[in-house]
Parts: C-alpha cells; sequence; structure tokens
C-alpha cells in the first residue's frame, strides 16, 4: 500500500483573513493583462498543505478552486498539492489564437518536477508514476465548462506500474479504462455513448451485474476496445506521451471558457465574459483503493433549513464519480462516525470544519477524500443554501460570534428575502411544465382555469381558481382578487397583472406567449403542442418565482417567517438609512406591508378603490355627465367611499404616513366596453344610448399612457381632485379625532409635467384645507407634493419643488418616457435585448441608473436646491428590487415604496446599501 | 371760426431716433412699481407739437398711441396737445382696488392748466370750454378695452358757450348729443341700442333721412332723452362737473383692461396681464365743422400689395365715427388732392408722410383731422399689412435707404411668410363659416365632401376631393395626396393628418370637434346646429391658414412669388448660419423644397414609401413571414422599389445631402384591419386566415408609440434595416455613376435608446457598405447617424456619439416623451391648457425650450465632447417655427429641417436668429 500524499502536519497557526465585504452578485471584469515576449508574469501558483503561492481571496485570478485551494494549504489543511493556473491565462489564449505566452510552458513543468519532489512520484515515470487531475474553476461557479479529468498520466506503460505499486491490477486496469473514457469524451469531445455502449455490451456478455464484478481480463478488453473508439473518432492513437495528455486537457478546460453553454450560462447570469476560467491541476488520491477508502461531500451546516449540524454523504471504496452514477446509494455522512474504519476521519472533518467556517465565516460545501486510512480534503467552497437557511445561518453566526451583526446582513441575498415569504413548489415533486413566462410575482398556486375574470367569482364556489387571460385591465381587479394564481400571455414584469399581482401577493406568471386562449371554447392550447388542450376547470399549476406552468396539482410548501428572520430585519431596521413604505390601497394589503415592516404607504393608488361593482356605476357615471354640476353630483355619491377607505388605511397605519395619490389613469379605463354594461349605464343615468357611444368613442386614446390622465384630469375637471381632497382630509381629521392620533397625510399629485399644474393644484388644496382642518393642528398633518414621473418634471424639479412639498418618483413611468418604452408593449422584444446585450436587464425591474438614474439624480439636486426640506421617496416597481434601492441610498433618497411583500427584500437591500455606504 | 390749436411749427430738426432691432413678438412683461405715500413718481407725461416728457420708444410706458404721439410732438408734427397716463397706474389701480397714488390727481390737473395756457380755453368753462378726448392706449394694439371718448367737457352751460363761439349751436349740440351717448355707453355701460332707438324714433318722427337733418331743436329734444335714459340706467343725473367726467372716463379706460374681452384677448394672443394700459387725453380737434374740415384714415403704402403709394380714405365735414357708421361713403385719398379747398392739406399730409415714415422706419396707419383748414395729426402707428405687401415694402425701403438689408430682414414675421406659397380664401368674398378646427396646414381649398381615403380616387375623377375623416392614419397618404384638402374631428397641430398635408403642402384643418361624422350615411353634422346636414358631394370650403370650414365654394388667390419675395430670401441665405434642409420624401415634396431652397433632405421617412398599393401587399407579405428567410424573400421584392424612391431623391437633390431615415412606425402599422384586404394577403402569400388573424391580433400595441418601432425593429429583424441600406448604397453609387455627381447619404437610425443599438447597426452598416462601395470613396461618401427623440437618447449622447456621425433632434417623439404627452391625443386639452396658461404653447408647434430644449443641450454638449465634428440637426415639425429655430441657431445645430412650405419660414427664420446673436 502506498501513502500517495505525505502527512499534512496538523494546523496550529490560522492565518488571519479580514472580512471584506461585497456585494452578493458583484463580479467586476479584470481587465487582460496581455504579456509581451519578454514576459515575467507569474501564470502558476502552486499550494500544498502548509504552503500556497496564493491566497483564498485571490478568487478573480486563480478561480474559486484555486483560491478555495489555497486557503486551505494556508491553514494547514490536509489538501493534495498541485497547481493553478491563472485565469488571466484563458484570456490570453482566447485573444491570442490558442496559444500561450511563451514561459508559462517552464512554469508548469518546474510545477511538475515540485509534485515530483513532494510525493517522490515521477509524471510518466513506470514505477512510481504521478497522476493528476485536470479541474476548471471560473471566479463564480458556473457550469457549461469542461468539467474535470481524473487520473491524468496513465498509459499503457504507467499503468503497470501503479498495479505493481498497490499490489491491485484491477483497480490500476479500471482508473485506466476511467481516464481513457474520460479524456475521450471531455477532452476530445467523443460521444460518451460509445464508452457507456461498450461497457454495457462486455456486463453482459461476462454475466457481470456492477462495475466491481469487473475483473482485470474483463477490464483488459474494454480498454482495447476503448482505444479503438478513440482511435475512429479523433483518428490518433490514444495518448501515451503525458506532457501531451496534460496540455490537451488543460486546452480544453480553456477552450470550454467560449463554448455555447458557457456562453449561455454567462448571458443568463449577467456574468462578464473577460473574468476567464483557471485550470487546477492536483495530484489524484484515490477513495476506492478498499474499505479504508471513501469519498463524501459535506455540507458544514444544512444547507436547506439551515440547521447547525453536519449535512452530507459518502460512499466507502468509490470515487467522486460512482457516487454522482447513482449506482449504489450513498451513507448519511452522520453514519460516518460510527463506522470502526472512518471513526477517526470523521472526528478529523468535524475539526475541519471549524476550522474552515471560523476562516471563511461562512458555511462550507467540501469534497473530501479518505484513501486509506488517510484523510484529503479535495475542494471547499460557500455552500448553496436555500433562503430560510441562508438567514438562520447567518444569525447563528452571529450568536457563534463568527459574523457581526452587520456582517450577517450583507450574508443574505436580498432577492431571496421574498422566497421566504410565499409558498413554494415542493422540490420533491415530478414536475410536468408546459410552457413558461416571466416570473411576475413570486409564489405557487395550483386552482382550476378560468379564462374571464368575471366568471372567477362563480368557479371560487368550488374550489381555487387560476384567472388566465391575454392581459389584465383595471376592471379585472375584483376577480384577479379572488383568483389564486394569474396567467397571462402578454405583458412584463410590470404589466397591469405583474404589478397587481405582486401589491397582492398573488403569484402571477406573465407574457407566456406560447399560450393561445380561445375565448369562445373557453379553452388553451400550446403553441408547438398539439396534443395538449386544456379547458375551463383543468388544474393547472403556475410557479410566480420561476415563471413555470405546470399540468394538474403541485404540492407546494407554506412560509413559516422564523425568529432568525425577524432577527436579522430587527438587525437590518436599525442599519438601514432609507424608510421602507408600501404601496398598497387595501385594507388587507395595508396590514401586510406593516406586518412585513413597511413604515407607512408611499402609494397608495385611489382608482384601484374604483372599480368595485357599487362605486364602478357612480364612476361612470361621473365620466359621462355631461357638465361639471352632474359630475359633482356623481362625485358626491362617491366621497362617502372614498373617505372610509381612506379612514381605514389611516387607521392601521396609525400614526405611520400615509401618500395618497390622485386619480391617475385616463378615464376612460374606467368605462365599460360591453353592451350590456353601456345598457347599464343608460338605465342609472338615464342618458341616451347613442349619446353615451358617442362618449365613449371620443374618449379613446391611441397611446393613453401618454394621454388625458393624473393630473391633466385633475386639470380639466377639477372637482375630481377636490372630491379626493376632501375625502383624504375629512378622513383624516375624523381618525385623529375618534382615535386620538397624529395623522400625517400626503396628497401626491400624479403625471406633473409643468410648474404651474402643481401650482394651480397645490392652491386648490391649500384653499379647501384651511375651510376644513381644525385650529388644532397638530392632529392632521398634511402636504401636497408630486410624482416625479416625467423626464420633464425631472428637469423642472427646482421650479417644481416652490409647491411641491414632497417628491415620490414614479420609475414605472419615467422608465417608460424615458425609454420611449412602454411596460404592456415591451414584452416583445425585451427578452431579445437582454439576451444579445443591448440591455444588461430589464429597466422595468431594475432600475436604469444611466438614464432614468440620471434624471432622478437631476431631480433631487434641483428640487432640493429650491427646498431643503424637500421628502423624497421612490415607488415605482424598483423600489422593491435591491440594486434599485441601493441606488435610492447612494443620491440620498428618505425612502422608498415597494408592494407588500417586497417591503422586506427593500429593508434588508437598504441595511446593506447603508454598510457599503461606511 | 375758432382755432382751437395753437399752429404748429414746421417741422425742421428731426431727431434721430437709432434702430434697435427686436423680435416681431417681443413683449416683455414690465415689472410693476408700487410706489409708497410719499411717492415722487411721474404718472403724466404731456405732450404737444414741438414739445414732450416722453419719446417715440418708450411704449411699455406711454402706451402704443402715447409714444407715437410723443415722438409725432418732438417731431414737431401738428398734434392736438395733450397728456398720458403712464401704464405703471393701470396696475397700480388694478392691484389697489380702484385707487391711485396720491398725486396723480395733481398731475393731471397740473396738464389741464398746461393744455388750457396753450389753448387759451378753460375745462369747464361756459365761455370758451376746453374738451377733451380720452383714449386707451396699451404697449400693443388691443380689442377689446374701452377705446374712446370724445367731447368729454361739454355739460349743459359749455354747450352754450361752445355754440355761441363756433356760431354753430347744430354742431354744438350735435356734440353734445354724441357726448353723452358716447359716454352712456362706452364709461357707463348703458346698452347703446337704447339711445339709437331714441333717435331712430326721432327722425322717424321728425322726417329726417339722415343724422344731418336733426334741427338744434330735434337735437335739443334728443339730449332729454337721452339724459333721462342715463338716469334710468345709471341712477345719476347726467354728470355735469367736467372733472368728475375725465375722471370717470380714466376709470373706465383702467377697468376695461380686465374686462372678460381684454383678459380673452391676452390669452389668446400671448399677451401678459401687467403691461397695462395707458391712458391718453388730448384737446379735441373737429372734422365736422364744415367743408373745410375733415377727417381720415391713411397708410404710407399699400398694406395689401405694398406699392408706394398713399392708400387711404377721408370725408369732409364728419367725424371719425362717420367713417365707422358707414353712412356716407368715404372717398378715396387719392381725390383729395384736386378738391380745391383740400389740396394743400393733401401736399402738407404728403410731407408728413416722408418725415414719419424716415423716422420710424416703417409703413404709417395715420388718423388725422383738418378743422377748418388745418390738418392736425391725431395718431400714428406701424400699419398692419398683408405678408406680400410686407416683403416689398421691406425690399422698396432698402432700394431707397431706409432699411438696411439686416434691417429688412428683421421687419417681415417668418410666420407670415407661408401666407405666400398658399392659395388664400378671397377676403371680398361672404364666408359662412361652420365650425372650426386647428389650422394644420396653411392654405385655402374647396371641393366636395368624401368621407373615406379609399373613396377619393373614384370621387376625384368627378372634381375636388376634401377628404373628411376621424383622423388619418398612414394607410389614408394615398388618398391625402389625392384630395386637395384635409378635415378630421381628431388630431392636432402634429397629428398624422396634420404632418402629411403640410409636407405635402395640402391644406388642412385637424381637430374639428364639433363636427360629428356618421360613416354609414356618409353625412357630416355640427354639434350645437341642427339645421345644417352636410352628404358625400356636397362642396365645402376649408381655410388650413385659419382653421375655418366654410359651407360652399368660396373663391380663392392663388400664391404669386415676387422678385422682392426672391431678393429678400437671398439676403436671408447670405445671414443665416444654419442650414436649411426638409423634410420630404416624394420626388414632388423633394422637388418644390428644392425650389424653395432647401439644401438637402434631413429627413426621407422611408415608411411612407411603402403604403402604394403595389408595395403594401408585399410590406405585409414581409411583416406576416414567419421566419427570417420568408422576410427576406418579400424584402428582396422590395429592395428596387425603394432603390428607385432613393435615386429620384438623389438625382433631384443632385449632390444636397439626404438623411434617410429607416422604418420607424410599429409594424403594425402597415397591417390591414379590413376583412377584405386580409383575405387578399391570404391569397398572395397562401397563409392560413387563422393564422394572419392571430398574429395581427398578436402585434397589437397598447401604446404603439413607445412599443416594437425604430430602432428595435432594425434589432430584431436586421433583414430590414439590412434591405434599406442595401437600397440606400446602391442607389447613391449609381446616381454617382450615372450623373457623376458626389452623393452624400446620411443613414439615420431612429427610436435609439441606448449605446448598444447604434453600436450593432452601425457595424451591420459598415460591412455591408464596406462590400458595396466601389474602392474610389469620393463619389459616394455616406455616414450612419441616429435621431435623438428619446429623452434616455439626449442623456447618452455621450456614449451614443462614440458610433453616430450625426444627430437629428426628432422633437416630435422627444416632446412627446419628454411630456409624458401622445400628440394624437394631446388635442382633449391642450387648447384648455393654453386657455388656463398652464403652457404658454402648445409644445408640438413651437419646441418647449425648458424641457425638451435642455435634453437637446444636454444631448448638444455630451455629443460633440465625444466627437468634436458631430453633424447637429433638428427634424421635428418645430423645424419650422421661427423661435424654435432661433433656439436652434442659439444652441449651436448646423441645421433644421422641415416640411417643404416651410423651408422659406425657416430660412428667414434662420437669418433673425443670426441677426439677433450679432
Amino acid at each position: 500500500m502506498t501513502q500517495i500524499i505525505p502527512n499534512a502536519p496538523t494546523p496550529t497557526h490560522l492565518p488571519k483573513v479580514s472580512f471584506s465585504p461585497s456585494s452578493p452578485k458583484s463580479v467586476t471584469s479584470t481587465s487582460v493583462n496581455i504579456p509581451t515576449k519578454t514576459d515575467h508574469t507569474k501564470w502558476v501558483y502552486s499550494f500544498s498543505a502548509g504552503n500556497a503561492d496564493g491566497t483564498g481571496t485571490m478568487k478573480s485570478l486563480l478561480g474559486g478552486k484555486g483560491a478555495g485551494l489555497a486557503a486551505m494549504s494556508l491553514l494547514s489543511l490536509p489538501v493534495p498539492p498541485g497547481f493553478t493556473l491563472v485565469t488571466s491565462l484563458c484570456n490570453y489564449f482566447s485573444l491570442n489564437n490558442q496559444t500561450y505566452p511563451p514561459n508559462v510552458k517552464d512554469q508548469v513543468a518546474e510545477n511538475i518536477v515540485s509534485l515530483e519532489n513532494l510525493t517522490g512520484r515521477t509524471f510518466g515515470n513506470e514505477s512510481k508514476p504521478l497522476l493528476l487531475s485536470v479541474r476548471s474553476g471560473a471566479p463564480i461557479s458556473m457550469p457549461g465548462m469542461m468539467d474535470t479529468v481524473l487520473n491524468l498520466g496513465l498509459n499503457d506503460k504507467t499503468v503497470i506500474g501503479l498495479a505493481k505499486e498497490t499490489c491491485n491490477e484491477r483497480f490500476a486496469l479500471d482508473s485506466y479504462r476511467r481516464f481513457i473514457q474520460m479524456f475521450g469524451n471531455v477532452v476530445m469531445g467523443i460521444d460518451m455513448g460509445l464508452f457507456e455502449k461498450v461497457l454495457h455490451t462486455k456486463k453482459e456478455r461476462y454475466g457481470c451485474k456492477t462495475d466491481i464484478d469487473l475483473t482485470s481480463e474483463h477490464l483488459q478488453a474494454i480498454i482495447e476496445e476503448y482505444k479503438e473508439i478513440f482511435k475512429t473518432q479523433t483518428g490518433l492513437d490514444f495518448i501515451q506521451d503525458v506532457d501531451t495528455q496534460l496540455w490537451f486537457a488543460v486546452n480544453a478546460v480553456f477552450k470550454s471558457w467560449n463554448n455555447d453553454r458557457a456562453i449561455t450560462y454567462r448571458k443568463l447570469n449577467n456574468i462578464p465574459n473577460d473574468i476567464g476560467t483557471a485550470v487546477t491541476v492536483q495530484c489524484m488520491v484515490f477513495g476506492n483503493m478498499g474499505n479504508t477508502s471513501a469519498t463524501g461531500v459535506v455540507f458544514t451546516r444544512n444547507p436547506s433549513d439551515g440547521t447547525n449540524e453536519f449535512y452530507g454523504e459518502y460512499l466507502v471504496n468509490a470515487q467522486g464519480e460512482d457516487v454522482v452514477a447513482g449506482i449504489r446509494t450513498p451513507k448519511n455522512i452522520q453514519l460516518m462516525q460510527s463506522e470502526p474504519e472512518m471513526g477517526e476521519m470523521y472526528l478529523e472533518l468535524t475539526r475541519f470544519r471549524t476550522i474552515l467556517e471560523g476562516h471563511f465565516k461562512d458555511v462550507q460545501d467540501i469534497e473530501f477524500t479518505v484513501q486509506q486510512g488517510k484523510l484529503y480534503i479535495l475542494q471547499t467552497r460557500n455552500a448553496k443554501r436555500s433562503a430560510t437557511a441562508a438567514v438562520k445561518i447567518a444569525v447563528d453566526m452571529v450568536a457563534e460570534e463568527i459574523l457581526t451583526e452587520q456582517e450577517a446582513l450583507l450574508r443574505i441575498d436580498p432577492h431571496s428575502v421574498s422566497q421566504l415569504l410565499h409558498p413554494a413548489i415542493d422540490p420533491t415533486g415530478k414536475k410536468i411544465v408546459i410552457t413558461k413566462g416571466l416570473p411576475a410575482s413570486p409564489g405557487a398556486a395550483s386552482g382550476m382555469l378560468c379564462f374571464s375574470a368575471a366568471d372567477t367569482d362563480e368557479m371560487s364556489q368550488r374550489g381555487n381558481v387560476i384567472l388566465c387571460t391575454e392581459e389584465t385591465s383595471p376592471e379585472d381587479v375584483h376577480g384577479m382578487h379572488i383568483s389564486k394564481g394569474i396567467l397571462t400571455k402578454r405583458g412584463g414584469m410590470t404589466s397591469h397583472a405583474a404589478v397587481v399581482a405582486r401589491g397582492m401577493g398573488t403569484p402571477a406568471v406573465t407574457g407566456a406567449g406560447n399560450i393561445n386562449i380561445d375565448l369562445n371554447k373557453k379553452q388553451l392550447t400550446i403553441i408547438g403542442n398539439d396534443e395538449l388542450l386544456l379547458k375551463e376547470g383543468d388544474i393547472i399549476t403556475i410557479d410566480g418565482s420561476t415563471g413555470e406552468v405546470m399540468n394538474g396539482l403541485m404540492k407546494t410548501i407554506d412560509p413559516d417567517l422564523s425568529l432568525e428572520f425577524e432577527t436579522l430585519m430587527q438587525w437590518a431596521d436599525n442599519t438601514k438609512k432609507l424608510d421602507i413604505l408600501t404601496n398598497a390601497e387595501t385594507p388587507l394589503d395595508v396590514q401586510r406591508a406593516k406586518r412585513f415592516g413597511a413604515k407607512g404607504v408611499g402609494l397608495c393608488r385611489t382608482e384601484h378603490m374604483f372599480f368595485q361593482s357599487d362605486r364602478i356605476t357612480i364612476m361612470r357615471e361621473m365620466i359621462l355627465a355631461n357638465n361639471a354640476d352632474n359630475r359633482r353630483k356623481a362625485l358626491d355619491k362617491l366621497i362617502p367611499f372614498q373617505r372610509e377607505d381612506f379612514k381605514q388605511i389611516f387607521s392601521i397605519m396609525n400614526g405611520y404616513p400615509v401618500t395618497i395619490r390622485f386619480l391617475d389613469p385616463p378615464l376612460h379605463e374606467f368605462l365599460p366596453e360591453k353592451e350590456e354594461e353601456i345598457d347599464q349605464i343608460v338605465k342609472s343615468s338615464g342618458m341616451d344610448k347613442d349619446v353615451i357611444k358617442k362618449k365613449l368613442n371620443g374618449m379613446k386614446e391611441a397611446n393613453p399612457m401618454l394621454g388625458l390622465r393624473g393630473c391633466r384630469v385633475g386639470i380639466v375637471y377639477p372637482e375630481i381632485y377636490l372630491m379626493q381632497s376632501r375625502a383624504s382630509l375629512e378622513a383624516a381629521i375624523q381618525v385623529a379625532e375618534e382615535s386620538k392620533i397624529e395623522v400625517e397625510v400626503d396628497l401626491m399629485i400624479p403625471f406633473i409635467s409643468t410648474e404651474e399644474e402643481i401650482k394651480i393644484i397645490k392652491k386648490q388644496i391649500d384653499e379647501l384645507a384651511e375651510k376644513l382642518l381644525p385650529k388644532d393642528k397638530r392632529l392632521v398633518k398634511y402636504r401636497v407634493g408630486t410624482m416625479i414621473e416625467l423626464p420633464r418634471a425631472a428637469l423642472q424639479a427646482g421650479a417644481i419643488a416652490k409647491h411641491a412639498q414632497f417628491f415620490s418618483f414614479g420609475t414605472n413611468d419615467l422608465t417608460q418616457t424615458c425609454f420611449g418604452l412602454s411596460r404592456d408593449d415591451a414584452s416583445s422584444f425585451i427578452d431579445h435585448y437582454e439576451n444579445i446585450g443591448v440591455i444588461d436587464k430589464d429597466p422595468f425591474v431594475s432600475l436604469d441608473t444611466d438614464g432614468v438614474g440620471e434624471l432622478i439624480k437631476i431631480a433631487v439636486e434641483r428640487g432640493v436646491k429650491t427646498r431643503s426640506d424637500l421628502k423624497l421617496c421612490l415607488c415605482g416597481e424598483q423600489g422593491g428590487d435591491p440594486e434599485s434601492v441601493k441606488f435610492c441610498h447612494d443620491v440620498g433618497l428618505h425612502a422608498v415604496s415597494c408592494s407588500p411583500f417586497l417591503v422586506p427584500v427593500a429593508r434588508l437591500a437598504a441595511a446593506q446599501a447603508a454598510l457599503f455606504d461606511q
């Protein structure tokens, strides 16, 4: 039996690595260093237990794997020695027709010699051959590239040496067989199936059930056939020269950086193309050298729920690929401590676990191999984990004094937090995905297909309903409330369906362009799938977190807000500078947002309040009225409803500020299209049907987004905004007097583009307030402000701030107008734009800092210059996007407002922004 | 016979008044000077022949009338002496509850004494009473205010004095009668009808045909009845105190500044509210004192055609109001020289004419009175004149060395120039205006009503057609070409109908909201006019210069470009810095624009080229194609058409640059809506009808203005822009080779919002050009540039200029997105906005310099920083608006591009901008 690797010294002194906070997604492109011919660049970094040229922080140069091995080496953990070819070499290789700088080969050769000296073995030597693994390792974990070649260094001669040395011919031949197969497939691109077929046929012929049953003779025969395949497929004899083997493998890794899968993955994940991959070459250790050998993967804590316990699996007498192949079932790592030959190894592992967590200050995902009673750590990396686990681990680590509270806050990806609030598809179930749309509102839901908002009421008597429409409009809001999930063919991440669904916390998939809805037959087909036909009442499941649409009922898992979550959010609140408010108008949503930590309502969209059936008729009468008097009569009927709505919100918010946005959409959005609805108006208003129809026709707009809406309606029909002013102020007075709480109400005027507009409306409101407000001004505090949602408003912010006491950036509209991009129509090409790199990300999801962001900066600067105590908020959909929250912090806003389910996301993002800022 | 006014000295020395250029419309608001109690402000300015406190340049303080009188006094012209109460007093009066500063009354009293001394008469004295006229006079001529009270100072006693003095009781009594009537009506607001009725009744009773037939007795009786009316209506006896008479009249003038008519007029004409009116009080002279007396109005040149000749009318033995009343027909002023008692007066008038033109350097509109052989000039002002006259007069005055070329250029209102190019309604005809819309495209046209673009072809066989629709769309362009005029119910000054019509030079009235079109019955009614019903084929006339719609056929006058016009335009070209290009795509338009002086095509909208019937079907096939291959096949069929179009344009422009804007509108604009059109596509493409219908449905957009259009189409379907690149470049090569001219072609990419978009498209074009262009690069010069028509493009101009070789500001879209205002929908409230002062002017007509203008400035600054030789142009509709042209000059653009008929407007405006800049 041979000890391939010398004993590693027991770690005594752990070098201290300082914690440097970095954005969870921050990957910056390294500038490519193109060497000259007389280059002295260090391209190769060695490591071995106790020594390393690099350190754990050099991820961008050494890749994740290389940096982890350097760190472990410096921690004197038992890593098989090796060396890493740096990422900048990958760029050089790509940019220089797949050639290397002159001195790279020398540096690699020197390192091979070092490994030979360390191990007492020789690369390519028949008696004690040095065997190597070659792996890729980019700065960011990235599937799609060439992965691993093991057992490199074996050839017809060294295999004999290995057999002799280990006194195990079968092991040596099996290793050779695996090497040819892996090298042939991974390096030379030979179809794996060709090798598998030979293996399969041979096993059948020899009557072997598993690979282990194959004898040396069997393996010998298989090797011969493998070599044949290699020859046929590549035109080459199987490569016997070990240096050539090595360089073929290294080349293959670097080439794979630019294969299609890798490129696509980088695009999808916003990873720059020029960060490159490193290659790590490491001495082989074997977990398949008998029952004192083993291989395994462990997480230092449970990555699923965060419990502080070893979590993982191992297999005795096996190589890593055996675990993947699934032929033998791996054992739970906990069992390892009670196995007589493994107990000691388990103890050592737990010791390393403490060292690694202490060093990396994070949960680790470790690969290890036991070779004949000796434990080696092959790899360590920060473990992927569920959102639940991430929160628990971060909070636990603070208790364990591994992390500070601030470090813990930076450990959680704010995006992931919303997962904690929504039900999720049970990952153990089998999914039949029938199509995919945009993940518009997170969470999973199952229910009966229903093709019309009007039918949801009746169908929901029979069970859960999924509303499926071309797109939704404000008239559908009632039906959307009733539905458990929403699926639309059209519309992007910020379409009406998406925005309303997120506000409600209802899962939604939008822009599922492949579905075809036949409203007459009440059925649905999928483009490209002729067999599937779903009818009204059929059960489907949607996953608003992934955009997947599934046939049938899927099991879901309910959310459970942990104590750790509350603790983390408490830390976030203590750290952040921004106030987090919510976009909500129903008592349910307002209540929910408050539970999730909102400190006020930043956007109460009053138009949503007019769609209930008892109000919409009055609203329509108002709109169709032919003079101001009749309009006022209808408005008088609406006042009690509106006042009652506001009273409820003020009561729930109990003193937190409430921002009421006055009527914003074009009036025609409230008008009926169906004949029977028109008849109803004829009946209730006594107006002539033809007159109504003409009026309906006359109110249509070519581009309603840019039409008679927002403050323009308030200016043309002043009585509408006066009604809303009165309802707001009266509600505030009543709640203040009844409940003895101080009510703070911000009246927000939408779609301002000129100073004169806000000046006129502010004057009207102030005059009304003068009449209504009690002498004691303390109980009700009101302000008048504007949405800044048009480029012109941003540019004119200095003049507008003369009259506006606060600004709230309506970044949905501001994005639409800055880009000239309707969010309802963007879905037809925005994906394509992202894929080909015209834009980095959907600007309706994450704020476009270059364009829209500059307008915000201009407005802030000019607004504050006019009015130093100007209140500044952002209330677009981007208010729940962490990067956008950071931007808001950076430009000095006071608050962001987002849909209730995103409030915790924004709280955490705001805390992180404050920490980055320190 | 009484000489009321002493002889004025003959003018010998004319004070030199320097010429100061000012924008034709520049009226700046004067800041209101609110005096304290111990105020020494001079509120009253005196004048008399040879002396004046003020000067002719003090219009804003003295009003137009007061300044003119001051100027004439200083020129020692024979003006009746008087004094002027300044405009700031009007503001004081308005802001201080209709009171005056303490010392005003004293200043007036002092002036009255001066007048008494000058004339040897006494105000209110029985023997030689001083009689006065009181007139309003704002800095800008402004109807709507109180105009004139004559004969003030008459009462029951002074009338006797006047009778004695003049030995003419009838004259004195008639003057008193007129005074009571005028004072009662104008100052006290008594209905004029009441007085007229008395006069009428009396004349009937006494059997008098005209006023002149009334005797002293008759007049005495009338005066008594007038006094009765005065008492009944006001509750006061007719005022006998002459000071009270005077202050009542002055108050009435100041009050009238804020009457409804005056306010409305100011709003409509963008006149600030705080400039105020002056009041001029002047000694009376009488043209009705026998046959050696007369009154008249003359223009120093013909205001209609500009001929250098006296033009006007006079009446012997009459007061000004008699001319207006129309009882006697005035005589042509030319006749005056041959009347024995008037010949000398005529010679004097012609002498004054030279003095006044020399002084004011402009044609004058003069009121004069001859009182018993003595000539008085009562008023002079710059004469209103037709556009034709303005041009001729300005050019003539240069020849006469009254003006320099530069002064002449500044004399013409560029807005008026387009009148010269279009036929106009004959002003002598009687107009039956049935409704009014927006003056969308100048010129007049008559023809048969036609309610569908599709029907124009057939109807035009029978005569001229006026197309009348709700609104127009690109599909209607063919029908619009055939029509002589266009009338739409919806759409603003920059709606599709307006833009296309202006481009074609076809008269158009848009947004005529009061018309109701019944497409089924093919008839038209007018809201509020139940009697009128117009059917298809009925003749109407539209005046696109005024927005008026008239019933029946109106005579029109054809344009005739004068030699003077060409001369003026030549001077303009020598003066201006901006290049004037045109927005045109048909050979007809391009040719016309060149004739009007365009130095290139600044915007060739290629989409307009696809609507002809032989092309639209191919276009539709292309759009409905289900893959790039089929798209390319259709595009291959389009290339020859497009190339031929471009060749024609290059040939006409003969070396001037041509800017080709690639496809801009959303593709669905090209798609059919009618069943039969869809059938045609089914037939020609072989596609399934259901598939086509689904595709049509899927392509609909909520806000097409912000959808998949412009470069987005070019990025998603690269083959479309490649076809257009190829057609442009091949056409350029062919024309260059065939005609041996150097072709300069600018390929313009619309709707850019990110750097990446232009980068991608530029690269594609450059690659294609590399293949196509001949080795000799001199003959064809091409550039790739962008429209800057989105706020984000303006902000990102620095990055975009890395790839764009020129910018053209698309201020239609830039205005839409900066304001969040769809030009198709704006008409529903933009008028209201203008009326209540929310905006000064329609930003689609005249550039919004505060908002859109700032974006342009930002883009210019950032673009030029990146690329110092960046070519800068503006090609929105505002390119033909003089104020906008001035802005373009001021911010350093190199060119503006406008519709052909506006090219001369822009040339002149550009010259004026250059002159203001000196």
